[in-house]
């Protein structure tokens, strides 16, 4: 798989909450970087937080708006949905991926945490 | 100028202080989206948007951590810094930039608002 198709592979995986699938694709050495907070390294770790991140989701829908492959780096502005309860959570994203022999080595995203936060608050109070 | 020295430039602008020199290279029906809030639309309306943004930094540092053209897309991963006072408000950006004739037409920034605010009251107070 060429980068673009390992990164859009990643995000099929994620939205069928097919975690194994997914971490599957993360180098050992992974850096997922939620830009808003400390970077989490290790494929080890990032399946933790995916696991907890979309526990609470019924479906997971992370449509890509546009996207770009440059070399081995993939760009995509995203909006990922979580159906929480009988709402959905709708958060504006924009990732970056860096892929070295069919895994991703880092992932970037940029977000807004206040928007995730007080809609999962909402979702689930 | 190509569509990377077009955004580049706009940059080194805002760098400067210089609005006037900034908006010109804008397209006067520009969409400016801060990925949290809504969009802003129109020339006039984003230099307003942006003397406001400006007018508290003593220095304005946008720095330039990674960039990519594709087409008339230019997107880069900065951490845009402002001198408020004594202190330094920093924050990491993703931008997306279409521009057509050398004018930007959409500006897209995806970036924690919360991070943006926590600084900047903290730095005023």
């Amino acid at each position: 798989m060429n980068p673009l198709a390992t990164v859009n592979a990643f995000m099929q995986h994620i939205e069928s909450k097919d975690i194994d699938s997914a971490v599957a694709l993360l180098a050992d050495n992974v850096s997922y970087e939620n830009m808003p907070i400390d970077p989490i390294s290790g494929r080890d770790a990032v399946r933790q937080v995916l696991e907890g991140f979309l526990q609470p989701a019924v479906h997971v829908e992370w449509r890509v708006l546009r996207e770009w492959e440059v070399g081995g780096t993939v760009i995509n502005e995203r909006l990922d949905r979580f159906q929480i309860g009988d709402g959905w959570l709708e958060l504006p994203v924009a990732g970056f991926f860096q892929v070295e022999d069919g895994l991703i080595t880092i992932w970037r995203d940029y977000f807004d945490m206040g928007s995730y936060m007080s809609q999962l608050s909402s979702l689930t109070s």
